[in-house]
Protein backbone atom coordinates (compact mmCIF):
# COMPACT_ATOMS: atom_id res chain seq x y z
CA UNK A 1 0.00 0.00 0.00
CA UNK A 2 1.74 3.85 -1.15
CA UNK A 3 1.51 6.34 1.43
CA UNK A 4 0.50 9.80 0.58
CA UNK A 5 0.26 12.83 2.60
CA UNK A 6 -2.75 15.51 3.28
CA UNK A 7 -2.87 18.77 4.61
CA UNK A 8 -5.78 19.47 5.40
CA UNK A 9 -7.89 22.71 6.89
CA UNK A 10 -10.47 22.15 9.83
CA UNK A 11 -11.94 25.12 9.26
CA UNK A 12 -11.92 28.11 11.76
CA UNK A 13 -13.39 25.39 15.05
CA UNK A 14 -17.20 24.25 14.44
CA UNK A 15 -17.47 20.99 13.03
CA UNK A 16 -20.17 21.89 10.64
CA UNK A 17 -17.69 23.72 9.19
CA UNK A 18 -15.46 20.59 7.85
CA UNK A 19 -15.52 19.31 4.48
CA UNK A 20 -16.55 16.16 3.72
CA UNK A 21 -13.48 15.80 1.60
CA UNK A 22 -11.20 16.18 4.98
CA UNK A 23 -13.59 13.94 7.20
CA UNK A 24 -12.92 11.14 4.74
CA UNK A 25 -9.29 11.93 4.79
CA UNK A 26 -8.83 11.88 8.47
CA UNK A 27 -11.05 8.36 8.75
CA UNK A 28 -8.50 6.77 5.97
CA UNK A 29 -5.36 8.01 7.80
CA UNK A 30 -2.92 6.32 9.83
CA UNK A 31 -1.56 9.27 10.85
CA UNK A 32 -2.33 12.92 12.35
CA UNK A 33 0.47 15.76 12.71
CA UNK A 34 -0.47 19.12 13.42
CA UNK A 35 -0.18 22.25 16.69
CA UNK A 36 -1.67 20.91 20.32
CA UNK A 37 -4.95 22.31 19.29
CA UNK A 38 -6.03 21.37 15.84
CA UNK A 39 -5.26 17.76 16.74
CA UNK A 40 -7.44 17.62 19.70
CA UNK A 41 -10.39 18.32 17.75
CA UNK A 42 -9.57 14.89 15.40
CA UNK A 43 -11.91 12.21 16.18
CA UNK A 44 -9.85 9.75 17.90
CA UNK A 45 -9.89 5.71 16.80
CA UNK A 46 -8.20 2.89 16.81
CA UNK A 47 -4.83 2.90 15.26
CA UNK A 48 -4.99 6.37 14.37
CA UNK A 49 -1.45 7.77 16.01
CA UNK A 50 -1.57 11.14 16.65
CA UNK A 51 1.45 13.43 16.86
CA UNK A 52 1.10 17.17 18.78
CA UNK A 53 3.12 19.10 18.24
CA UNK A 54 3.42 22.76 19.66
CA UNK A 55 3.25 26.28 17.84
CA UNK A 56 6.74 27.19 15.87
CA UNK A 57 7.98 23.77 15.07
CA UNK A 58 6.30 23.56 11.40
CA UNK A 59 9.43 22.68 9.94
CA UNK A 60 9.96 20.01 12.08
CA UNK A 61 6.13 18.84 11.85
CA UNK A 62 6.71 18.91 7.57
CA UNK A 63 9.47 17.12 8.14
CA UNK A 64 7.79 14.03 9.93
CA UNK A 65 4.77 14.22 7.54
CA UNK A 66 7.11 13.62 4.88
CA UNK A 67 9.11 10.97 6.24
CA UNK A 68 6.01 8.69 6.86
CA UNK A 69 4.27 9.37 3.93
CA UNK A 70 7.71 8.26 2.23
CA UNK A 71 7.12 5.37 4.01
CA UNK A 72 4.07 3.90 3.53
CA UNK A 73 1.80 5.77 5.88
CA UNK A 74 -1.47 7.59 5.07
CA UNK A 75 -0.92 10.95 6.58
CA UNK A 76 -2.72 14.38 7.39
CA UNK A 77 -1.15 17.72 8.40
CA UNK A 78 -3.66 19.22 10.10
CA UNK A 79 -4.39 23.14 9.97
CA UNK A 80 -7.07 25.74 11.57
CA UNK A 81 -9.10 27.27 8.69
CA UNK A 82 -7.29 26.75 5.11
CA UNK A 83 -4.10 24.89 4.68
CA UNK A 84 -2.86 27.33 2.19
CA UNK A 85 -3.09 30.66 3.97
CA UNK A 86 -0.84 31.47 6.48
CA UNK A 87 -0.43 27.85 7.69
CA UNK A 88 1.11 24.50 7.67
CA UNK A 89 0.90 23.82 3.60
CA UNK A 90 3.78 26.36 2.83
CA UNK A 91 6.09 24.78 5.25
CA UNK A 92 5.42 21.64 4.05
CA UNK A 93 6.14 22.67 0.47
CA UNK A 94 9.39 24.39 2.20
CA UNK A 95 10.30 21.19 3.33
CA UNK A 96 9.55 19.39 0.53
CA UNK A 97 11.93 21.96 -1.84
CA UNK A 98 14.88 21.45 1.07
CA UNK A 99 14.78 17.99 1.50
CA UNK A 100 15.68 15.00 -0.68
CA UNK A 101 14.35 15.29 -4.63
CA UNK A 102 12.85 11.59 -4.49
CA UNK A 103 10.23 12.99 -2.02
CA UNK A 104 8.28 15.25 -4.57
CA UNK A 105 6.91 12.51 -6.70
CA UNK A 106 5.02 11.44 -3.41
CA UNK A 107 1.16 11.44 -3.39
CA UNK A 108 0.53 14.84 -1.75
CA UNK A 109 -2.67 16.84 -1.77
CA UNK A 110 -3.84 20.75 -0.20
CA UNK A 111 -7.32 19.97 0.87
CA UNK A 112 -9.10 23.59 1.60
CA UNK A 113 -11.09 24.33 4.32
CA UNK A 114 -12.86 27.74 5.35
CA UNK A 115 -10.93 29.66 6.44
CA UNK A 116 -11.17 32.22 9.51
CA UNK A 117 -11.34 35.48 7.64
CA UNK A 118 -13.94 34.30 5.55
CA UNK A 119 -15.88 32.88 8.65
CA UNK A 120 -15.79 36.31 10.57
CA UNK A 121 -16.98 37.89 7.37
CA UNK A 122 -19.53 35.63 7.17
CA UNK A 123 -20.70 36.29 10.82
CA UNK A 124 -20.64 40.42 10.68
CA UNK A 125 -22.22 40.63 7.20
CA UNK A 126 -20.32 40.83 3.96
CA UNK A 127 -17.48 43.18 4.52
CA UNK A 128 -15.28 41.31 1.48
CA UNK A 129 -17.85 41.38 -1.13
CA UNK A 130 -15.37 43.74 -2.90
CA UNK A 131 -11.59 43.81 -3.64
CA UNK A 132 -9.52 42.79 -0.47
CA UNK A 133 -6.13 41.88 0.91
CA UNK A 134 -5.08 39.45 3.41
CA UNK A 135 -1.92 40.39 5.45
CA UNK A 136 -0.21 38.21 8.20
CA UNK A 137 0.48 41.15 11.05
CA UNK A 138 3.12 38.72 12.66
CA UNK A 139 6.62 40.21 12.75
CA UNK A 140 8.06 36.87 13.21
CA UNK A 141 7.82 36.26 9.54
CA UNK A 142 8.67 39.73 8.05
CA UNK A 143 10.24 43.07 8.94
CA UNK A 144 7.96 45.90 10.18
CA UNK A 145 8.90 48.16 6.78
CA UNK A 146 7.42 45.48 4.84
CA UNK A 147 4.13 45.75 6.82
CA UNK A 148 4.29 49.22 7.48
CA UNK A 149 4.61 49.74 3.01
CA UNK A 150 2.01 47.04 2.71
CA UNK A 151 -0.50 48.49 4.96
CA UNK A 152 0.11 52.09 3.41
CA UNK A 153 0.24 50.72 -0.43
CA UNK A 154 -3.33 48.48 0.64
CA UNK A 155 -4.71 51.67 1.43
CA UNK A 156 -4.07 53.59 -1.28
CA UNK A 157 -6.19 50.78 -3.06
CA UNK A 158 -8.77 51.33 -1.23
CA UNK A 159 -8.88 47.06 -0.46
CA UNK A 160 -10.79 46.17 2.13
CA UNK A 161 -8.00 44.38 4.51
CA UNK A 162 -7.92 41.34 6.79
CA UNK A 163 -4.91 40.80 9.44
CA UNK A 164 -4.32 37.74 10.89
CA UNK A 165 -2.24 37.16 14.02
CA UNK A 166 -3.04 40.73 14.45
CA UNK A 167 -1.59 40.35 17.90
CA UNK A 168 0.73 38.01 18.67
CA UNK A 169 2.35 37.47 22.47
CA UNK A 170 5.96 37.89 21.66
CA UNK A 171 5.58 41.67 20.12
CA UNK A 172 2.23 42.92 21.20
CA UNK A 173 3.26 46.41 20.13
CA UNK A 174 2.90 45.75 16.71
CA UNK A 175 -0.50 46.22 16.02
CA UNK A 176 -0.90 48.83 18.00
CA UNK A 177 1.89 50.69 15.21
CA UNK A 178 -0.50 48.85 12.92
CA UNK A 179 -3.56 50.49 13.70
CA UNK A 180 -1.91 54.14 14.06
CA UNK A 181 -0.49 53.68 10.29
CA UNK A 182 -4.54 52.59 9.50
CA UNK A 183 -5.74 55.71 11.11
CA UNK A 184 -3.42 58.36 9.21
CA UNK A 185 -4.34 56.52 5.91
CA UNK A 186 -8.06 55.79 6.02
CA UNK A 187 -9.08 58.11 8.81
CA UNK A 188 -10.69 57.67 12.00
CA UNK A 189 -14.15 56.91 10.66
CA UNK A 190 -13.79 53.99 8.85
CA UNK A 191 -15.45 50.49 10.48
CA UNK A 192 -13.14 47.89 11.42
CA UNK A 193 -14.16 44.45 13.18
CA UNK A 194 -13.11 42.34 16.03
CA UNK A 195 -13.87 38.98 15.52
CA UNK A 196 -12.80 36.40 18.23
CA UNK A 197 -12.95 33.19 18.75
CA UNK A 198 -15.39 32.79 14.91
CA UNK A 199 -17.43 29.53 15.19
CA UNK A 200 -16.44 28.40 18.66
CA UNK A 201 -18.83 28.73 22.09
CA UNK A 202 -16.45 31.98 22.65
CA UNK A 203 -17.43 33.58 19.46
CA UNK A 204 -17.14 37.02 20.29
CA UNK A 205 -17.44 40.21 17.43
CA UNK A 206 -17.19 43.68 18.30
CA UNK A 207 -17.38 46.41 15.54
CA UNK A 208 -16.18 49.99 16.37
CA UNK A 209 -14.89 52.62 14.16
CA UNK A 210 -11.34 53.06 13.46
CA UNK A 211 -10.43 55.91 15.87
CA UNK A 212 -12.15 53.88 18.84
CA UNK A 213 -10.04 51.06 18.11
CA UNK A 214 -7.67 49.51 20.66
CA UNK A 215 -4.67 47.36 20.41
CA UNK A 216 -6.34 45.36 23.69
CA UNK A 217 -9.17 44.70 20.87
CA UNK A 218 -7.35 41.96 19.67
CA UNK A 219 -5.50 38.72 21.28
CA UNK A 220 -4.41 35.64 19.73
CA UNK A 221 -7.30 34.44 18.65
CA UNK A 222 -8.84 37.72 16.91
CA UNK A 223 -9.60 37.86 12.97
CA UNK A 224 -9.21 41.94 12.40
CA UNK A 225 -11.26 43.25 9.21
CA UNK A 226 -10.62 46.59 8.31
CA UNK A 227 -13.24 48.22 5.28
CA UNK A 228 -12.57 49.81 2.31
CA UNK A 229 -13.84 53.52 1.73
CA UNK A 230 -17.15 51.59 0.43
CA UNK A 231 -18.06 49.26 3.50
CA UNK A 232 -21.22 50.25 5.20
CA UNK A 233 -23.23 49.38 8.05
CA UNK A 234 -26.78 48.61 8.42
CA UNK A 235 -28.18 49.33 11.90
CA UNK A 236 -30.83 47.04 13.08
CA UNK A 237 -31.86 45.43 16.46
CA UNK A 238 -28.04 44.50 17.99
CA UNK A 239 -25.05 44.24 16.12
CA UNK A 240 -25.15 46.41 12.57
CA UNK A 241 -24.45 44.26 9.51
CA UNK A 242 -20.98 45.34 8.34
CA UNK A 243 -20.99 44.75 4.61
CA UNK A 244 -18.87 45.97 1.28
CA UNK A 245 -21.19 46.52 -1.71
CA UNK A 246 -20.30 44.86 -4.95
CA UNK A 247 -19.75 48.22 -7.03
CA UNK A 248 -17.19 50.73 -6.47
CA UNK A 249 -16.92 54.27 -8.08
CA UNK A 250 -13.75 55.91 -9.51
CA UNK A 251 -11.57 57.86 -6.89
CA UNK A 252 -12.67 56.07 -4.25
CA UNK B 1 -43.42 29.30 12.34
CA UNK B 2 -40.77 32.51 11.57
CA UNK B 3 -39.21 32.77 7.84
CA UNK B 4 -34.95 33.02 7.75
CA UNK B 5 -33.19 33.44 5.18
CA UNK B 6 -29.42 31.95 4.78
CA UNK B 7 -27.19 33.13 1.99
CA UNK B 8 -25.21 29.96 1.33
CA UNK B 9 -21.95 28.82 -0.02
CA UNK B 10 -21.55 25.47 -2.40
CA UNK B 11 -17.87 25.51 -3.01
CA UNK B 12 -16.28 25.29 -6.12
CA UNK B 13 -18.33 22.29 -7.51
CA UNK B 14 -17.51 18.99 -5.89
CA UNK B 15 -20.22 18.05 -3.71
CA UNK B 16 -17.55 17.05 -0.95
CA UNK B 17 -16.36 20.31 -0.41
CA UNK B 18 -19.78 21.55 0.54
CA UNK B 19 -19.83 22.09 4.40
CA UNK B 20 -22.20 20.16 6.49
CA UNK B 21 -23.48 23.41 7.35
CA UNK B 22 -24.61 24.15 4.44
CA UNK B 23 -26.09 20.68 3.60
CA UNK B 24 -28.24 21.10 6.73
CA UNK B 25 -29.59 24.67 6.36
CA UNK B 26 -30.73 23.29 2.75
CA UNK B 27 -32.54 20.65 3.50
CA UNK B 28 -34.36 22.92 6.28
CA UNK B 29 -35.34 25.03 3.51
CA UNK B 30 -38.17 25.78 1.84
CA UNK B 31 -37.09 27.65 -1.10
CA UNK B 32 -33.81 28.09 -2.44
CA UNK B 33 -32.83 30.80 -4.79
CA UNK B 34 -29.42 31.32 -7.10
CA UNK B 35 -28.13 31.22 -10.59
CA UNK B 36 -29.15 28.80 -12.59
CA UNK B 37 -26.49 26.19 -12.71
CA UNK B 38 -25.86 26.82 -8.64
CA UNK B 39 -29.28 25.71 -7.80
CA UNK B 40 -28.87 22.91 -10.19
CA UNK B 41 -26.23 21.89 -8.02
CA UNK B 42 -29.37 21.42 -4.99
CA UNK B 43 -30.28 18.09 -3.93
CA UNK B 44 -34.04 18.17 -5.31
CA UNK B 45 -36.99 16.58 -2.78
CA UNK B 46 -40.30 17.45 -2.34
CA UNK B 47 -41.91 20.55 -0.99
CA UNK B 48 -38.50 22.58 -1.70
CA UNK B 49 -39.69 25.27 -4.32
CA UNK B 50 -36.52 25.96 -6.43
CA UNK B 51 -36.12 29.42 -7.74
CA UNK B 52 -33.79 29.69 -10.48
CA UNK B 53 -32.67 32.91 -12.66
CA UNK B 54 -30.46 34.03 -15.00
CA UNK B 55 -27.19 35.70 -14.26
CA UNK B 56 -27.03 39.54 -13.83
CA UNK B 57 -30.28 39.68 -12.15
CA UNK B 58 -28.62 39.48 -8.31
CA UNK B 59 -31.01 42.06 -7.09
CA UNK B 60 -34.00 40.94 -8.31
CA UNK B 61 -33.14 37.42 -6.78
CA UNK B 62 -31.99 39.28 -3.27
CA UNK B 63 -35.64 41.23 -3.00
CA UNK B 64 -37.47 37.85 -3.57
CA UNK B 65 -35.21 36.34 -0.89
CA UNK B 66 -35.93 39.23 1.56
CA UNK B 67 -39.81 38.99 0.35
CA UNK B 68 -40.29 35.22 1.29
CA UNK B 69 -38.69 35.10 4.27
CA UNK B 70 -40.82 38.02 5.69
CA UNK B 71 -43.86 35.86 4.84
CA UNK B 72 -42.29 33.04 6.94
CA UNK B 73 -40.63 30.85 4.38
CA UNK B 74 -37.13 29.08 4.90
CA UNK B 75 -34.96 30.90 2.50
CA UNK B 76 -31.57 29.44 0.99
CA UNK B 77 -29.99 31.90 -1.58
CA UNK B 78 -27.17 29.84 -3.02
CA UNK B 79 -24.19 31.11 -4.33
CA UNK B 80 -20.91 29.45 -5.41
CA UNK B 81 -17.60 29.28 -3.63
CA UNK B 82 -17.78 31.52 -0.51
CA UNK B 83 -21.13 33.96 -0.99
CA UNK B 84 -19.24 36.69 0.85
CA UNK B 85 -16.18 36.93 -2.01
CA UNK B 86 -17.68 38.70 -4.82
CA UNK B 87 -21.42 36.81 -4.55
CA UNK B 88 -24.48 37.01 -3.94
CA UNK B 89 -24.32 38.29 0.14
CA UNK B 90 -23.57 41.69 -0.59
CA UNK B 91 -26.03 41.27 -3.16
CA UNK B 92 -28.93 40.50 -0.29
CA UNK B 93 -27.50 42.96 1.87
CA UNK B 94 -27.60 46.23 -1.43
CA UNK B 95 -31.19 45.28 -1.22
CA UNK B 96 -31.87 44.80 2.55
CA UNK B 97 -30.62 48.48 2.64
CA UNK B 98 -32.94 49.90 0.29
CA UNK B 99 -35.47 48.24 0.93
CA UNK B 100 -38.42 48.53 4.19
CA UNK B 101 -36.43 49.20 7.45
CA UNK B 102 -39.02 46.37 9.09
CA UNK B 103 -37.04 43.98 6.99
CA UNK B 104 -33.50 44.35 8.77
CA UNK B 105 -34.91 42.52 11.76
CA UNK B 106 -35.24 39.25 9.87
CA UNK B 107 -33.05 36.35 11.03
CA UNK B 108 -30.50 37.00 8.10
CA UNK B 109 -27.37 33.93 8.08
CA UNK B 110 -24.26 34.00 5.61
CA UNK B 111 -23.28 30.34 5.61
CA UNK B 112 -19.38 29.99 4.19
CA UNK B 113 -18.36 28.17 1.75
CA UNK B 114 -14.84 27.15 0.12
CA UNK B 115 -14.15 29.76 -2.08
CA UNK B 116 -12.80 29.53 -5.59
CA UNK B 117 -9.31 31.14 -5.25
CA UNK B 118 -8.31 28.93 -1.65
CA UNK B 119 -9.52 25.45 -3.86
CA UNK B 120 -7.71 26.72 -6.93
CA UNK B 121 -4.48 27.61 -4.60
CA UNK B 122 -5.18 24.29 -3.05
CA UNK B 123 -4.77 22.42 -6.31
CA UNK B 124 -1.34 23.84 -7.21
CA UNK B 125 0.13 24.19 -4.13
CA UNK B 126 -0.20 26.94 -1.71
CA UNK B 127 0.42 30.36 -3.90
CA UNK B 128 -1.66 31.85 -1.58
CA UNK B 129 0.93 31.14 1.59
CA UNK B 130 1.69 34.39 2.50
CA UNK B 131 -0.34 37.90 2.28
CA UNK B 132 -2.32 38.55 -0.93
CA UNK B 133 -5.02 40.04 -2.34
CA UNK B 134 -8.04 39.28 -4.67
CA UNK B 135 -9.83 41.53 -7.20
CA UNK B 136 -12.05 40.90 -9.56
CA UNK B 137 -11.40 41.97 -12.92
CA UNK B 138 -15.00 42.55 -14.23
CA UNK B 139 -15.36 46.12 -15.21
CA UNK B 140 -19.17 45.91 -15.21
CA UNK B 141 -18.97 46.33 -11.50
CA UNK B 142 -15.93 49.30 -11.37
CA UNK B 143 -14.08 51.43 -14.22
CA UNK B 144 -11.40 50.48 -15.40
CA UNK B 145 -9.07 53.12 -14.48
CA UNK B 146 -9.80 51.91 -10.75
CA UNK B 147 -8.45 48.13 -11.53
CA UNK B 148 -5.26 49.69 -13.15
CA UNK B 149 -4.89 50.95 -9.86
CA UNK B 150 -4.85 48.48 -7.80
CA UNK B 151 -3.34 46.36 -10.09
CA UNK B 152 -0.09 48.70 -9.90
CA UNK B 153 -0.61 49.14 -5.88
CA UNK B 154 -0.78 45.13 -5.00
CA UNK B 155 2.26 44.76 -7.22
CA UNK B 156 4.32 47.48 -5.19
CA UNK B 157 3.45 45.78 -2.16
CA UNK B 158 4.32 42.56 -3.41
CA UNK B 159 0.97 40.59 -2.61
CA UNK B 160 0.29 37.07 -4.37
CA UNK B 161 -2.93 38.52 -6.73
CA UNK B 162 -5.41 36.45 -7.14
CA UNK B 163 -8.12 37.17 -9.89
CA UNK B 164 -11.83 36.70 -9.96
CA UNK B 165 -13.87 37.10 -13.66
CA UNK B 166 -10.76 37.67 -15.41
CA UNK B 167 -12.17 37.69 -18.69
CA UNK B 168 -16.08 38.82 -19.44
CA UNK B 169 -17.92 37.86 -22.34
CA UNK B 170 -18.90 41.13 -22.58
CA UNK B 171 -15.60 43.20 -22.44
CA UNK B 172 -12.72 40.61 -23.09
CA UNK B 173 -10.09 43.23 -23.59
CA UNK B 174 -10.01 43.95 -20.00
CA UNK B 175 -7.90 40.75 -19.36
CA UNK B 176 -5.27 41.39 -22.13
CA UNK B 177 -4.85 45.03 -20.40
CA UNK B 178 -4.61 43.52 -16.96
CA UNK B 179 -1.84 41.34 -18.20
CA UNK B 180 0.12 44.11 -20.03
CA UNK B 181 -0.35 46.27 -16.93
CA UNK B 182 1.18 43.47 -14.76
CA UNK B 183 4.42 42.39 -17.30
CA UNK B 184 5.36 46.01 -16.96
CA UNK B 185 5.56 45.75 -12.68
CA UNK B 186 6.17 42.42 -12.30
CA UNK B 187 8.23 41.29 -15.12
CA UNK B 188 8.04 38.00 -17.66
CA UNK B 189 9.28 35.52 -15.37
CA UNK B 190 6.76 35.86 -12.11
CA UNK B 191 4.80 32.22 -12.61
CA UNK B 192 1.11 32.78 -12.95
CA UNK B 193 -1.54 30.04 -12.54
CA UNK B 194 -4.62 29.61 -14.66
CA UNK B 195 -6.84 26.98 -13.28
CA UNK B 196 -10.00 25.94 -14.98
CA UNK B 197 -13.12 24.36 -13.57
CA UNK B 198 -11.63 23.89 -10.01
CA UNK B 199 -13.45 20.80 -8.19
CA UNK B 200 -15.22 19.47 -11.25
CA UNK B 201 -14.69 17.07 -14.19
CA UNK B 202 -13.18 19.76 -16.71
CA UNK B 203 -10.89 20.62 -14.11
CA UNK B 204 -7.66 21.98 -15.87
CA UNK B 205 -4.74 24.04 -14.36
CA UNK B 206 -1.56 25.42 -16.29
CA UNK B 207 0.97 26.96 -14.69
CA UNK B 208 2.74 29.53 -16.76
CA UNK B 209 5.53 32.51 -16.98
CA UNK B 210 3.81 36.03 -16.97
CA UNK B 211 5.57 36.41 -20.72
CA UNK B 212 4.14 33.63 -21.28
CA UNK B 213 0.31 34.18 -20.35
CA UNK B 214 -1.88 34.91 -22.99
CA UNK B 215 -6.05 36.43 -22.48
CA UNK B 216 -7.05 33.14 -24.17
CA UNK B 217 -6.32 31.01 -21.19
CA UNK B 218 -8.81 32.33 -19.19
CA UNK B 219 -12.69 31.96 -19.83
CA UNK B 220 -15.21 32.94 -17.70
CA UNK B 221 -15.24 29.77 -15.22
CA UNK B 222 -11.00 30.24 -14.79
CA UNK B 223 -9.21 31.60 -11.80
CA UNK B 224 -5.89 33.54 -12.04
CA UNK B 225 -3.86 33.56 -9.28
CA UNK B 226 0.26 35.32 -10.04
CA UNK B 227 2.58 34.75 -7.77
CA UNK B 228 4.45 37.38 -5.22
CA UNK B 229 8.66 37.78 -6.09
CA UNK B 230 9.00 34.74 -3.59
CA UNK B 231 6.25 32.51 -5.35
CA UNK B 232 8.51 29.07 -6.19
CA UNK B 233 8.19 26.10 -8.65
CA UNK B 234 9.02 22.69 -7.23
CA UNK B 235 9.94 20.78 -10.07
CA UNK B 236 8.55 17.15 -9.98
CA UNK B 237 6.88 14.34 -12.45
CA UNK B 238 3.83 15.92 -13.88
CA UNK B 239 2.85 19.79 -12.96
CA UNK B 240 5.40 21.66 -10.37
CA UNK B 241 3.84 22.52 -7.30
CA UNK B 242 3.20 26.54 -6.84
CA UNK B 243 3.87 27.82 -3.32
CA UNK B 244 4.40 31.26 -1.63
CA UNK B 245 6.92 30.40 1.60
CA UNK B 246 5.54 31.41 4.93
CA UNK B 247 8.49 34.30 5.44
CA UNK B 248 9.71 36.78 3.36
CA UNK B 249 12.12 39.47 3.07
CA UNK B 250 12.44 43.73 3.23
CA UNK B 251 13.17 44.90 -0.11
CA UNK B 252 11.16 42.35 -1.92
Amino acid sequence: MSGWLAIAGLGPGDAALVTPEVTAALAQATDVIGYIPYVARVPRRAGLVLHASDNRVELDRAALALDLAAQGRRVVVVSSGDPGVFAMAAAVFEALEAGPPDRRDLDIRVLPGITAILAASARAGAPLGHDFCAINLSDNLKPWALIEKRLRLAAEADFAMAFYNPRSKARPEGFARALAVLRESCGADRPILFARAVATPEEDLRIVSLGQARPEMADMRTMVILGSSQTRLIPRTGRPILYTPRFAVEGA
